[in-house]
C-alpha cells in the first residue's frame, strides 16, 4: 500500500469509529451532537491519530486500542479547530473547505462543542480497554500536551504575540512547540505508552515533524490558494503574526524543514524497517501540497 | 464549628492549594495564568470542593486527596462559569461581584482559561496520590458528569430552551440534572469512590440537593438584589427562561425544596452522626441568602 492508500484506509477507520461513539444516544442535546460529527467528521487529514496507529504498531498495540486512543487525540484537536476558529479568535468562516462550526450553527454552540469534545477525549482515554495504569499516563500525558503549558498554552502566546512584532526565532519556536509540537509528541509518545516502552525517540520524531509541519504550513500560506487548502491563506503574516517564511525567507524555510525531516529519520533508527511509514511520514509533511 | 466556620475553613485549604498549583511556573503563558487564578480564586461558595470532602470524610479518605479531588471539581465549574458568562452565552459582566473573566480580559483569553481550566482538572485527577483504578474511575465519571451528557449537553438544552416557551417540569427538571446536578452527584460520589464504597446513596442526596439548590437559586434571582448575589438577577425570566418560580409559583416552589431537603436527609440514613455536616449542607441550600 502506498502512503496515500494507508492514510485513507485510517481516515476510514477513524470516521467509523467517531461516527458510532457520536451517535445520536450520546445526548439529549441534539444540536450539540450535530455539531461534534460536523467538527470531527468533515474531510481532514487525520494526522494525528495516523501517527499514534504507526507509532503503536511499532509495540504490537492491539489496534482497536490504538484507534480508540487516536480517537480521542483528534477530539481533543478538532476541539482546538472549533474554538481557534471563534470570531474572538481567529474569526475563519472556512475549515476543511465547510463552514465552520460557529458558521453552520452559532457562536454558543460551536464554544459548547469544544468544550464537549474536549471532555470526551478524556472519555475515550479513561475507558481505554488497557491497565489502569497506561490509561491514566495517556490521560495526563494528553492533559499536558493540551493544556496552560501545552496546546492552550501556545495558543495565548499565538495571539499575545500579534500585537507586537516577534522578530525572534526562538520566540516562534517556541509557540509552535505549544501550539501544534505538544499534540504532535502525544500522538508519536502514545504509541510507546500503549506497548509499556520508552516513548523518548518518538518525541524526538515528533519535535523534528512537528516543526517541520508547521514550516510547511507557513510556506503553504504563501504558495497556495483557499480553493487548494480549504481555508484562507495569507492571514498569518496579514495580521502581523510572524511566520518562519517571513523570518527566515522562503529558501532557507524549505531548507530548515528539509533538515528537520532527516532529523526525523534519523531518530528511528532504532526501530528497523518497521518504522519505514513513520519515515514516509516525515518525507509527506513537508511535500504535502495541502 | 458551625457549618459556617467549616465552609470557610474548606475555602480557605481549596483557595491555598489552586494558589499553588496555579503558580507562575505552571505555564510560560503568563496571561493565561494570571486568567485562570482570577476565574478560580475569587470569592465563591465552593459548594461542590466542600460536599466533596464531606462525603470523603464518611470513609476516612486522607484529607490531602480529598482536597485535591475538590481543586479539581472547582477547576471544572469555573471553567463552565467561564464560558457561560462569554457574550455569545450569557452575557454576564459581573460574577462573584467581580468582572467576568472576558470583561477583566478579553473573550479570547476568556475561551483559553475555559479551555485550560477543564484540562487541568483532569491533570490533577490524573496525579492523584491514589490507586490507578480509582484516578480513572473519578476520571470517567468527571467526563462523563461534564460532557454532551452532562454539563455542556444541559447548558446547550437550557440555550435551546431560550428561543421557545418551557411548560413543561419534566424539561427544567432534566436540564438542571444534567447542567448543574451532574456536578453535584460527582461531588457527593467522589468521596465514596476515593473509598472504594458504594456511591449511590451519596448520589441520590446529590440529586436531592442538586435539584434544592436551583430552586433555591431561581427563587433568590426574584427576591435578592445584584448587590447581595454579586450577578445580576431576573436575567432568567427576563430572557424567558422558564424558572421553578414561573412553573410552580413562589409558595410551591419554597414548599418542594423543603420536601427534596427532607428527601436529601433521608438518603443519608446508613452514615449515622458522621453525615450530620452533609445534613446541615442541605437546609443550608434552601436557607441562604446568596
Amino acid at each position: 500500500m502506498s502512503l496515500e492508500e494507508k492514510l485513507q484506509a485510517s481516515i476510514r477507520q477513524t470516521d467509523a469509529l467517531l461516527d458510532r461513539l457520536l451517535g445520536p444516544a450520546a445526548t439529549p442535546a441534539v444540536r450539540l451532537i450535530e455539531a461534534m460529527r460536523h467538527a470531527t467528521l468533515g474531510p481532514g487529514k487525520r494526522l494525528r491519530p495516523f501517527l499514534l496507529a504507526q507509532s503503536a504498531a511499532l509495540f504490537d498495540v492491539p489496534e482497536d486500542v490504538a484507534l480508540a486512543t487516536g480517537a480521542a487525540l483528534e477530539c481533543m484537536h478538532c476541539y482546538s479547530l472549533v474554538h481557534d476558529d471563534l470570531p474572538a479568535m481567529d474569526n475563519d468562516d472556512l475549515r476543511r473547505g465547510r463552514p465552520t462550526v460557529h458558521r453552520a450553527f452559532d457562536e454558543a454552540t460551536a464554544i459548547l462543542t469544544g468544550d464537549a469534545l474536549q471532555t470526551f477525549a478524556f472519555e475515550i482515554l479513561a475507558g481505554l480497554n488497557v491497565a489502569a495504569g497506561i490509561r491514566v499516563k495517556l490521560i495526563s500525558e494528553l492533559a499536558k500536551a493540551s493544556g496552560m503549558a501545552g496546546m492552550a498554552g501556545g495558543q495565548m502566546l499565538d495571539i499575545s504575540a500579534e500585537t507586537r512584532v516577534i522578530s525572534d526565532v526562538s520566540e516562534i519556536v517556541l509557540i509552535q512547540s505549544l501550539k501544534t509540537g505538544a499534540l504532535f509528541r502525544f500522538a508519536c509518545g502514545a504509541g510507546a505508552i500503549l506497548g509499556d516502552s520508552d516513548p523518548s525517540p518518538l518525541r524526538q520524531y515528533a519535535d523534528h515533524i512537528g516543526l517541520a509541519f508547521q514550516i510547511a504550513d507557513d510556506i503553504l500560506d504563501v504558495e497556495s490558494t483557499p480553493e487548494t487548502l480549504g481555508k484562507a491563506t495569507q492571514k498569518d503574516s496579514g495580521k502581523g503574526k510572524a511566520t518562519f517564511v517571513d523570518l527566515w525567507g522562503m529558501a532557507d524555510a524549505r531548507r530548515k524543514a528539509d533538515e528537520l525531516v532527516l532529523s526525523a529519520i534519523a531518530a528511528l533508527d532504532g526501530y528497523g524497517p518497521h518504522a519505514d511509514t513513520l519515515r514516509e511520514v516525515a518525507r509527506f509533511i513537508v511535500s504535502r501540497r495541502k
